[in-house]
This record gives C-alpha cells, structure tokens and sequence, in this order.
C-alpha cells in the first residue's frame, strides 16, 4: 500500500464515525482514494453529508499517521500483509443500529501482528460480573490459549477483563478492541491491563486516537471483535447485556455464538439463558466443549472428568441381569431371586456363583447379598 | 372389564417382572387372557419362561386383589375407566435395558383417578440435589400446578421430594411413581410424604405390593413416569443420573425433555447441561419456558421480569444518534457535538433542543451534556 493510501484512510479516519454502515459502503464501493477525492473537491458522495466534506478539508492524513506513530500507534488497512482478512466478512453484513461494514483501517499499538490474531475466540461478558463467571471466564480463556487460539475481548470490567487476564496467566495470545482511541484508556480502571496488552500482545481501535468512547462506537466496536474471531463465547450476561451485541454480530458473520450457563437465579445468567433458548446458541460448559465447536482439537487441555465405566457394567447382560434381582441389604434365598429374575433356578445358581466369584456377591447362611464392589 | 380379566392380570403381575418388555409384549399380543391361560396349561408363550409357568399355578388372581384392597390398593388395567390413556404410547417404544411394553395394569393409591392425572408434567433429578436444584424444582412444581398440571415424579430423595413438595405447596395435584410394591415406602425417609400423596392424591405402581425396590425396577419405573407426563424437566442431575434415564424414555416418547442449567462448577448440573449440549433438550429458567414448551399458557404465573422499554429508546432514530453523540460526563459544545453525530450543526441544535425539551440532555455554559434520565 502507498503511503499516500494510508493517509487518505487516516484522514477518513478522523472524519468518518468508525462503524458508521452507511459511510464505510461508499469507501468499498469508491475506493479511500476515489471517496477522499470528491469530499476534497466539495462533492459528497451520496450516503456522506456535506459536513463531512466540510471537516475534512482541515484534516491532513500525514499528519495524523504521524501524531499517531508518536503514540506508538499505526493504521492497519486492507491490503497490508498484516491485514487480519477474517475482517472483510464485514463488507457483507446486514447493518445493526445503522452499524456495520469494513472498516477504513484499524489503529494498533503494541508487538503482535494483526495477522497473528487467527486463529482467534472472543469471550466476553457483563461488566457486572459474578465471581463465579469470572473465574468461567479465566479458565475458559487460559484454554482456549493452551488449544493455540488468541483471546479477543473489549478490556471492559468483569468478564471482558477476565477474560484478557485468563490468556495471559497461560501465557498466550490476547488482544483487546476499545471504543475510543489508543491514546485513552476506558475503563479508567483497567488502564494497567490495557497498557499491558499494548505493550505484551496490541490493542486495536476502529478510532483514531483522541476520540471518546460513546454508546455507539461500543456497538461498532463489537462488531470488530466478532470478525475478528471464529467464534463468541458469552459467560455472563444480563438480559440487556453489551455481550449480547456482540452474539448477534458474531451470527451475522454465520459463526458460532456459544454460552455458558450459570443459575437459573442469577441475573447476570439471564441472558446467556436466552441466548441458547432463544437464538440458537450452543450451550458450552467447558473449555473442550468450545474447542469442538471451533473445530480445534482440545485434547492438550487438562483431561475431561469422565465417567470410568464401574466394574459391573463390564458383566456381561445376562451376569448383570441376575446381579440387579440380588438384594442390597438382606439376603434373600436363590429360590427368590431366581423366581425375581426369571430364570431357571439352575442357572441363577451357575450366575450367583460367577458372581460370587467376581466379588459382586457373597453367599449367607440365609441367602445371597451383594457385595460393596456391586454398589461402586 | 370383567373381575375376571382383573383377577388373571393381577396374577400375572405377581410372576412377571414389572417392565420386562419381552414378557409384556406377549401380554399384548395374546391378551391377558390367553396368556394366563397358555401359561396355566404349562405352555410357555415364547419370551416367557417356564418358570413363570410354574409360579403362576401357585398364585391365585382374586386374592391378590383382595389382599391389595385391605392395604386400600386398586388395580388399574387397560380398558377402565380410570386407565391413564397416555400410557398407551409405551406399546411402541424401543426397550432399554430390556424394559419397556405396556403395563399389565398400575397399582393405585389414594382418591385421584389416574385419568385425572394428565395433564401433567414430570419433575425429577438428583437424589443428591444441591438447595439451588431444591428450589427451582419447588418453584417448577408450583407453576406447573398453577398451569393446571399434574406434577409427576418419584418420591426420591432431593429434587423429586421437592417437586412434589412445590405443587402440594400451591395446593395442586402431585403423583407419585414407586419402584416397589405400594405397602413399602422407599426411600424410608419419604415415607411420610409418601403416605401424605397416598391420602390426598394417589400413588401408582406397576409392582404388586410385597414386591422390593430393586434397581431394575427403578428403570421401569422411570419409563411409567415419563409416559403418564406430556414432557420430563430434569432439574438438577449428575452425569450418571437415574434421572438422566426418565429424560431418556421421554425422549423415546418423542415427547419434549427440558433441562433447568446450573453452575458449571455444580456436578449436580453436569447431567442437565449434557441434556441441552448433547441430547437436543430445551433449557428453561422458568415455569413460563415448560409451559411454553408444553402449550400450556402460563399467563397465570408470576409475572416473568420484562425489561421495560427505556425512555431513550422511544426516540425517534435521529434523535437517539444525536443523543449518543453527547458526552456523558464532560459537556460539549454543538459544534463538537454535530461533528461526531456527522449531522449539520444547525439540523444538532435543533435536535439538541428538543432532547433539552424532553429531558434527556442539559445545556452548560461549556455545552451539552446528558441527564442522569438519559442513563436509565
């Protein structure tokens, strides 16, 4: 890319409210060159008002790239090798809130390439998190980090910072998208975090820096670190939860929205409740169950408690069978059991003595019983 | 029915194994009568043994009957009055485990008729049920009393106790299903709650009295459950749940399994959650959702908590994008404000004017702001 392009973009950056559907389709359809062009020359493009064409003439893309290389922050845009292409699903998303689109660049600071981010899993969540969602959050992160994935997420209170923190106890890849630009920090109170993961991993932005976090970027923002992902995961979430914003986008891109259940009490439970009753989420409960769905292998991650099969599943039907007819606590004569069976007293006799023989059964001086092996 | 045919079915059900489906089949292919009348001359129908031949000569029909009326049971058999018609579909279901087939006839209990139980819903789960799955099963069995439903479970310690518990508490009919012959109690501990639904509603077995709760009869029992219920809820269940068995035959029923989520720290929960990850059953968090999913109206309920629209939403568009772009905290002037919203600036004051009208931002000597009313 020239880097004449890349400062067009810039300067659209500063002009253009990120997210903005309407804005970014005449930047895909015209080109940054083309859209940059007929603003400067005062003719808005349909869909773009004319105060846009108005702002930008006191704008200059250079300088911006500049201001924001002095905050350690670059413009990625499409066409960069370090272009993340699992973005440009974007182009062809249904708008939310009149939200959506490529964006025109995405600003980063810190090490990690944006091309590095796939294979990628967003786990976000309510701000107003529960212990228990938190530490849902931190393991779930650590192993989709140990199952080779990065860790998208919004850097916000609760789940989101979780969530980052979970990835980097493992030591692995996680990377946060803010609403506002990398020279703030919001939450004011996650700034160590942030400046951490600028430092360790990056943080991106739609934003240029300076601008505010407001509402509308935060819906905008989500979209980014839905495409950004192969899938969502939504620990925690109240019934009107920012996390559900970014469930529906991940839907829109056709990608696995997951959820994590949690007491049917519990509000911020309510809405990873609706999303799997409701919207066709999958039900997730553990870090191999999210590997699947993404289709990674999750053998590496620390064994799955499964059921060991008890020795008695091992008899064979007919052993098992006259086993389930012997009583627990008193004995009872072969003749009974036998008649509670249905078989040939006979037979019962040959089965309770394999029994006996195997441990499942002892024989008393008023009849059989069975052992503690048959009840493990 | 004829006395005839009840005392030949009753005399059956004390030689053949309560749930054996090659022996029931029979049952219903000949007909009880011949059946007992093959198996009275010594001649084995095929699936039946000859030990069942043996036995039967020694069992006399009548006196069963009798000897069960002096413990205040009845014998419901098909073709009655008070036959619970719903059974019907157990004909044609698969075996597991090798039980299944309809039954011979039900042992009955207490003063409801057994045609009066459906509409019902069953409740069960673990017997080592944590207070959350106590609870939510008390409040299930309530609402599902209230929808006008029947609540059927299995008086087993933990969730079925309070299952059964919810809907006596609201004052609505509750069955239960024993394993074991209705003069026994089983569990002990239940015995009391036992007795209770005997004297006010009714409790079913298809065990004759005398007759032991044995394990294989738990898997029978699970299947009468399931078919006198249109759906099953399982509230709380380990991953090797007796009451993963009851969602099992409903399932086989094609009627709908509901599971109610929990912590995914809970091993109580580990069985509900492999229902919806795995087994296609529906979450629900309310008595609204079972009987949604049953076609129950549940309009009567308690009110489910609906987030009220918010004030800022009966916006019209354009002024809600205007109100997004006003600063939270720090006022801003029009200007600044008209270019985020990328909207003129005489077109902003307009709107921020009638936002100020309405309430929702405030003009400062420094600029707008929003209202706390613009927040909630």
């Amino acid at each position: 890319m020239s880097g004449d392009e890349r400062a067009m973009r810039a300067a659209l950056c500063r002009v253009l409210e990120p997210g903005e559907k309407a804005h970014l389709d005449v930047v895909c359809k015209l080109g940054a060159r083309s859209t940059f062009e007929e603003l400067m020359a005062g003719r808005a493009p349909s869909g773009i008002s004319e105060v846009v064409a108005r702002k930008l003439r006191h704008v200059n893309g250079a300088a911006e790239l500049e201001a924001a290389a002095s905050l350690g922050i670059r413009l990625v845009i499409p066409g960069d090798d370090e272009w993340p292409s699992q973005l440009d699903d974007l182009e062809h998303v249904e708008p939310l809130f009149g939200r959506g689109g490529l964006p025109i660049g995405l600003w980063a600071k810190g090490p990690m390439r944006l091309d590095d981010i796939d294979p990628a899993v967003a786990i976000v969540g309510s701000r107003a998190s529960t212990s228990y969602g938190e530490e849902t959050a931190r393991d779930l992160a650590a192993d989709a980090g140990r199952a080779g994935m990065t860790v998208v997420s919004g850097a916000a209170y609760g789940i989101d910072a979780f969530a980052h923190r979970g990835a980097l106890a493992a030591g692995t890849p996680t990377v946060a998208v803010l609403a506002c630009g990398l020279d703030r920090a919001y939450p004011d109170r996650n700034r160590d975090l942030i400046a951490h993961l600028a430092t360790t991993h990056v943080v991106i932005s739609e934003s240029p820096h300076g601008n505010a976090p407001q509402r509308i970027r935060f819906l905008a923002r989500n979209r980014i670190i839905a495409a950004l992902s192969r899938g969502t995961v939504v620990v925690e979430a109240e019934a009107r939860s920012g996390a559900l914003n970014s469930a529906t986008w991940t839907s829109e891109l056709s990608r696995p929205v997951m959820a994590v259940p949690g007491p049917v009490t519990s509000a911020t439970s309510v809405g990873t409740h609706d999303l799997v009753r409701d919207k066709g989420a999958s039900l997730i409960t553990r870090g191999a169950d999210m590997c699947n769905l993404l289709g990674r292998s999750g053998e590496h991650l620390q064994a799955v408690v499964r059921i060991a099969p008890r020795e008695r599943d091992l008899l064979d039907p007919r052993e098992q069978r006259m086993l389930e007819s012997v009583p627990v606590t008193r004995p009872a004569a072969t003749e009974s059991i036998s008649d509670n069976a249905g078989v040939h007293p006979a037979e019962a006799k040959r089965l309770l003595l394999r029994l006996s023989d195997r441990g499942f059964v002892v024989g008393t001086p008023t009849g059989w019983v069975q052992t503690p092996r048959a009840q493990t």
